[in-house]
């Protein structure tokens, strides 16, 4: 080949976080003579120039753990070691230097990194020259978390291998699907992607052949078969001709359906290039005899490439390109086989990778708020750290997505475990500095299954609760305890109303002995933003709970508060479902509530042998089977005597659906929003049949087809049954073709009423009738589906050996479509970032500062702080966040303005800097490839402490602080 | 480790040949400061001191050929790829100069030089320290083809790598059995050997734990699946104790069975390495973290080390060591699991290596005879290179043996006919120059089935015949022909006898249609020591053969010849096997000859599940049957009326025995032996049982339970039924378990007869009754052996879709055991060193020289010419051998002398250097290990030109010769 002679380059992204990035010295980096575009190979303008991008694709956890994957342990479950493939691939690039290589998962890199010596981290430094972006899931990540993953990586990146190490594009290569979010973020962070396991579609620029694999024939890895390029005329079988000649056919084929001279060939797949001499060799092979034959006249050129050398090439075709507004869910790779079950997979796990996100989010502003004591304090030494890292691993298109073998499933849960242990410190130190109380500090991690040791025991305890967001919060908290009455008050020593009830027969059954609690104790807190309250709790009376005796109430019951008044006017009508509620805002609407299931395909259906599995939803047939046609039992109750004020009451209702699935029903006092708390387990599988739970909701709304989505929590879509807004749908699932990732909310609407219901993770769902929504909550599968995972979905744990149970909340609220979103938007942000509780035993000393808010004063509705964490020593890095779409609302859609200077009440901002949305370059500094159709440059703000906000913006600060 | 710094050596033996090495120059090689054991790491004198072996065991053709294996090819069947496995080590030797590995397959490391760069091959000659020998087959393998593969390997080695590339010992770690030939051998060429794959026996200092393989859970190939060394605290399962742990404990419990404080562990296994940084980055720490225990008072000491340096500290701990006189056969790896099948598997493959290596000789002797016009001359570039390198590769433990894939079997046939092809130019180059005729010369392939298009058609040809032995021979040539008389006259122009007979029915049915010779010229040649002698034919009489039209002659015939006088007493006695034949010599034996098969075991057994294979033999009774009890038809011939010497006449009997087991019985003018030629096939399978086809001899002599066998062509050793000399057998299989490979001959005894068996390829045989011989002729087995090679033994081809059919030859001879071997003796070389047959079209010209001798003189009898061989273009190869036992017979026992100035005819001898028996050293330049018990040394010759010989010694001589 005619091009100079570079050194060779390994393309990276990585995760995880280090403290040597320089600031606020805002040099310009030095441009290498051979960094990022310029380091590519020359192309061959009247040519077909292929772009060989040899590469890994190395899941973070999927048939093995994270960990067992990096260093190659369990090579009896699959053949991977990333530790090798490091190793193999910088040896090899040293011996020739026109080969090329990416590598985009940070979580191994870091961990590679770390184990080399001084001079191989100096040799690869060299051979670095841009990074690639690889993210996680798609469908069933949170925003929040994937940009924390974004930052962590890049900024590894940055420290690391400094301006040459910024990736220029991403590499999305296996989620299964893609989310338009992830593009709105990627655009933000200034990368362009490349897709791939995509459906059908006509060869938009950044859509791979083959998936991310080689094209057929020329797998060259240790784990292929395909024939080596045999190239000495003295031994058997020289096969030089037969390869260029195959070659070139699949060259041109494909050449055919991409718009330019420009195509691209994935060399590497997954776990490829443990023992990269195998590719390389072979491959310059390759290039050499194919290149050869351009003296015969054969028009192809073949070079070492990466994506951003192909992207440079396309954009120097000057084309028009499509630009694509839907999104790629759901993913399909033949007529019955939608990936549409794991949006639900594994919902525990799901719950707690969100939770995670949450507590991280709280451990991250404690950092903040408590300075150098939270990280070494009277608890010891605490770190954010290590939750930073598995959250960001659980990111995984194999983690969160619940498409992982169930021993990885358990060891990202240990992860996300390990990171809360050391977050636990720092929360501690940081609590105990800004209250001034050194008391320990305890924390109930099952509370949602009514286990807490200190509250079950304790005769006088308080409760702090840490609330997240920006704005104040009222929160409902239920303890579980063994005494009957309590009376409790709140910071300024106000008393607090509370109830006691006793705890459901399901909480009963979910805890398995884990606790002894007869009761729950009710009541509800506030607390500031950025900023913690604290209750205190003391047992008046002991002894059997009062409700327990009280007979139970099978009338019909109306319970109201100020927003909402569900009453249950017919639970006899349960032929088609369990209860029929009214929720009546300034509306009213007929819901009925039912759990049906589906039962899973096994694959012996006349079309096609797909099977239900971790991956793939295939119900056996189109509608579900109501699980239970009758209530079983159903608890009313109506207590809380001592309160005044009816339109405050807490009530509940227990309407048992089945033995393994049930529901309370709770309204809370000042909540726009009715809770329905499900149960769901052990699934039964004694008639050898998968299940698949859903809720649905049947409503009069008249919904024409048509439902809403949100897209990685933040942008809703929407969504129309069999159809497809870019392309021609032929429906061939009538259920799990229509099922659509929901991350944090769905809704339906008509002209007057739309129905929203908040997920408190994500969980895939469905309008398969005219006002009706279903969420799926859990699956049971017996079948593996064929993808890989090579185990059947079906979750048991030393707790439930009988199958796993998993409880979950969904919250309805009922409004008005134009003023919807001012209640779901707030209500998921509640779930999102919830208040942390958190006890101490005892009497307080009188000294203690029982509130505290890190903030000056509360944001505007519109302003959501997504990030507020430690940089470096001086620096924080802050992310603000227009939590509206324009146009959603009245008010809170308009611009809004903060003032970075007023934000915080224990930090005196000296600088601020902004940023791009992954916190690796500056703002002012953002260059990209000017597409065409894409991307409208944004000037710069005016003032760098008056901050204004669109509706939808994230803007990202490093501001200088100093603690007060 | 407390070692000093060398730089890492890889070891090696290497095959082939090239032309570089100096000669006569007799320097002393330098003493390199780091060659052979000096290169080896210290140990420590108070520890127990664990020697790592990184090895590789590479197959040079097993389930896929030699270059599928080296490319990597085909890794759909077994992932292996040797040119990743060299260039894999190599990288990784260079990162730590501790690291060390053997390599020993010269077939690819010969492949793999050739394609490095000078820089490469520069780098490796750095890291090459000591060649390591490695052999292929010891059963079934002739010890003159051994001896020739051994030379090319080690001269290459020479010549690549110089001193430092000289084995010390010889590394033997999967034949299936050792023989004791191949100990005398490497005895010869100065190498120590190491075994492995043995019965148990209790630890010889040779004998290898774990096969060949790494202790259990320490395989840290890709290939396999033990856990890596994680090593990172930070990482999950961190285990370097568990591994220190594990690993002390094994080598505890080994060094209990071990005489010394010093214990090998090989590894490494088969095709590993291909991704040598697996092993090596988990070596490296092995040795780290194992040797830092030592300060915890461990006392083990783990180092990289090889087979010598484990060997040099065996001999400097001074210790006694046992003395081993039998052989290691038969090898079983379980009481029913005989490893006696692939004696005789493949049989047309194991004739097809034979005659090869026998046309290989011819071929090495035509180059010396001819001079340079061999290689260049009118018929074209002549080679021997081609068939050296196929005969050796056929040498390998998988190719002669039988127990490679099908398509592996023809491509080795397919290498030695390659071979053959250039030897053919070379031959024709030759004999055209010391003919003086340039007529074209036709070579007759396929004359043991009677088809040679030539002999078919001509009217007018004539035939050379070259014998490649150091005395005259007469041999009976039998020619397909469709005429009814031919005159045949000898280089003097004098008549010789013939006669013309019809072609049996066996031969019609096994040469399918590739000739339609309906006759066979049958005559008697004579042919000078290597040299040849010319006969020509001239069709006298065409038509119809009239033997054909005389009737059948169905009455006992008696025929004799002046040795012999058999006599078909009767052949209605066929209710045991099929005909009696008396041999007379000065004695008189009854002799029967029958040809039963054994029922291979298909597993489904009560004692054991192992099934016959390509390995095993495993008869599912013990007691065979006879295929066929009567005779179909017996053709009797007693012709050549115009021959005037009866005791000269050419005798044959073709006894049917069934129609896939045919029999002729010929006794030749001149023969000392009776010619049993078998054609069996093909194998019926109808009835789903395997067969396995023997030809049993039932005579009256009373062996005792014992019998003979060489050893790979050269000593004789006693077996002894249902006994092993050095241990104690509890003998489990009564057939399989009493079978030895038999390469050339086998006998039984009494104190006056002994009968001999002379065979024309390696077979599996046995004794199982008194009086009694067994060769396993053929086998068809319909079950895979579970020995890897996945493939059941079932044998079949285009030429025969519905199973092989292979003939062969069994020479008898009945003879007084005081001179017996004065018969079998130069039968068996007779067989082994053949007589090529050639033929010209037409009239030759008068000119034409008729008779050549490459020898001024006969030599004596006991004097074998084992190799004549050109070294280089002043230099010829010269194997002198005794090939009689001491006290095996009377005059050719004793030593002999030659003159080597007075040995050719064509060549003047200016010099002579006497090296070793490999040719890699000069004589007086050996050094070995003087072990206890062991190989007293021995002197030199006084003379360099009277060679003396003493019985069974082989001296090899490097020539410096002139063409005259």
């Amino acid at each position: 080949m005619a091009t100079p002679v570079y050194t060779p380059f390994v393309f990276l992204l990585l995760l995880f976080q280090s403290r040597v990035w320089g600031f606020p010295v805002r040099q310009t980096p030095q441009e290498s003579p051979t960094c990022g575009y310029k380091s590519c190979h020359a192309t061959k303008p009247g040519m077909l120039n292929v772009h060989l991008v040899p590469h890994t694709h190395d899941d973070v956890g999927w048939l093995k753990t994270v960990d067992q994957y990096f260093y190659g342990d369990r090579n009896d479950i699959q053949h991977a070691g990333v530790q090798y493939i490091l190793d193999s691939v910088v040896d090899q690039l040293l011996k020739n230097p026109d080969r090329r290589f990416i590598y985009v998962e940070t979580a191994f890199f870091y961990r590679w990194w770390k184990q080399q010596t001084d001079d191989m981290q100096n040799t690869v430094k060299q051979l670095v020259n841009e990074g690639k972006a690889r993210e996680g899931d798609e469908a069933t990540t949170h925003y929040s978390a994937v940009i924390d993953q974004m930052t962590m990586g890049l900024r590894f990146l940055n420290d690391t291998f400094g301006h040459c190490g910024r990736p220029r594009v991403a590499w999305h290569i296996d989620p299964f699907g893609h989310a338009r979010e992830h593009a709105s973020m990627f655009a933000q962070a200034r990368v362009i992607r490349a897709h791939s396991n995509l459906n059908p579609a006509p060869s938009p620029p950044g859509i791979l052949p083959n998936g991310y694999n080689p094209p057929e024939g020329f797998c060259w890895d240790q784990s292929c078969d395909d024939p080596p390029i045999r190239d000495d005329p003295d031994l058997e079988d020289y096969n030089v001709d037969d390869v260029v000649t195959r070659f070139l056919s699949i060259a041109h084929a494909q050449a055919l359906v991409y718009k330019t001279n420009h195509i691209i060939m994935t060399m590497g797949s997954d776990f490829q290039y443990e023992n990269a001499n195998l590719w390389y060799k072979n491959l310059d092979k390759l290039i050499r005899y194919v290149n050869q034959n351009q003296s015969n006249g054969s028009g192809v050129n073949v070079l070492y490439s990466t994506p951003s050398c192909y992207l440079q090439e396309l954009h120097r075709a000057n084309l028009t390109w499509p630009l694509k507004g839907d999104d790629f869910f759901p993913y399909a790779d033949s007529d019955h086989d939608f990936w549409t079950g794991y949006f639900t997979s594994r919902p525990a796990l799901k719950r707690y990778e969100r939770i995670s996100n949450s507590y991280l989010q709280t451990c991250n502003q404690l950092e903040v708020l408590g300075g150098p004591i939270s990280r070494k304090g009277p608890f010891g030494a605490g770190y954010s750290e290590t939750m930073k890292k598995a959250v960001a691993v659980a990111q995984h298109h194999d983690a969160v997505s619940g498409t992982e073998k169930q021993h990885v499933a358990n060891d990202y849960a240990r992860r996300l475990a390990n990171g809360w242990a050391h977050c636990q410190v720092l929360v501690s130190n940081t609590l105990s500095s800004l209250s001034g109380s050194s008391a320990p500090r305890v924390y109930c991690e099952h509370l949602n299954v009514s286990v807490c040791p200190l509250t079950e025991t304790s005769k006088k305890f308080s409760v702090n609760v840490y609330n997240p967001l920006a704005r104040p919060v009222s929160w409902p908290v239920r303890l579980p305890v063994n005494g009957t009455a309590y009376s409790i008050s709140d910071a300024n020593g106000k008393a607090v109303d509370s109830q006691v009830v006793p705890v459901s027969q399901a909480t009963a059954a979910v805890r398995r002995g884990r606790g002894y609690a007869v009761n729950e104790l009710l009541f509800q807190v506030q607390a500031p933003p950025l900023g913690y309250s604290t209750y205190s709790v003391s047992l008046l009376q002991n002894g059997p709970p009062s409700p327990q005796s009280s007979p139970l109430s099978r009338a019909p019951t109306a319970v109201q508060n100020f927003f909402l008044s569900p009453s249950f006017r017919s639970y006899s009508l349960l032929s088609l479902c369990a209860s029929f509620v009214t929720l009546r805002d300034f509306l009213s609407s007929l819901l009925c509530v039912c759990f049906p299931r589906y039962n899973a395909s096994d694959g012996n259906n006349s079309e096609s042998i797909q099977m239900s599995g971790a991956y793939i939803f295939r119900p056996n047939t189109s509608t579900p089977f109501i699980i239970s046609k009758t209530c079983i039992y159903l608890h009313v109750f109506q207590y809380n005597s001592i309160c005044r004020r009816p339109t405050k009451t807490f009530k509940r209702f227990i309407p048992w659906f089945s033995p393994w699935v049930s529901q309370v029903v709770r309204l809370y006092t000042d909540s726009r929003a009715l809770e329905l708390e499900w149960t769901v387990g052990p699934v039964p599988i004694g008639d050898d049949l998968g299940k698949e739970v859903i809720s649905r909701l049947d409503s009069s709304i008249n919904s024409s087809g048509v439902f809403y989505t949100d897209s990685n929590g933040r942008e809703v879509l929407q969504r129309r049954k069999d159809y497809r807004p870019t392309w021609n749908l032929r429906q061939s699932e009538p259920i799990a073709g229509n099922y659509y990732p929901i991350n944090s909310r769905a809704y339906i609407k008509d002209d007057k009423d739309q129905l929203t219901v908040v997920t408190d993770r994500s969980q895939g769902g469905g309008s398969i009738q005219d006002g009706s929504l279903e969420i799926m909550l859990h699956r049971r599968l017996l079948y593996d589906d064929v993808r890989g995972v090579g185990e059947p979905l079906n979750e048991t744990s030393d707790i439930y050996p009988e199958g796993l149970v998993v409880r979950g909340r969904l919250l309805l609220s009922l409004s008005p479509p134009a003023t919807a979103a001012d209640t779901h938007r707030p209500l998921a942000q509640e779930v999102v970032l919830q208040p942390l509780i958190t006890f101490t035993d005892g009497e307080l000393h009188p000294s203690t500062r029982l509130e505290f808010s890190g903030l000056q004063a509360v944001l505007p509705p519109a302003v959501h702080m997504l990030t507020v964490s430690q940089w470096d020593q001086d620096s924080v890095l802050l992310r603000l966040e227009h939590q509206y779409q324009a146009s959603e609302s009245k008010e809170p859609s308009q611009p809004v303005t903060v003032n970075l200077q007023k934000l915080f009440s224990t930090l005196d901002v000296l600088g601020v800097s902004e940023m791009n949305l992954s916190a690796n370059q500056w703002k002012d500094e953002m260059t990209r490839l000017d597409w065409k159709k894409h991307l409208p440059k944004r000037g710069g703000d005016p003032s760098v402490w008056e901050v204004n906000l669109k509706p939808m913006e994230i803007r990202t600060f490093l501001l200088r602080v100093r603690q007060r």
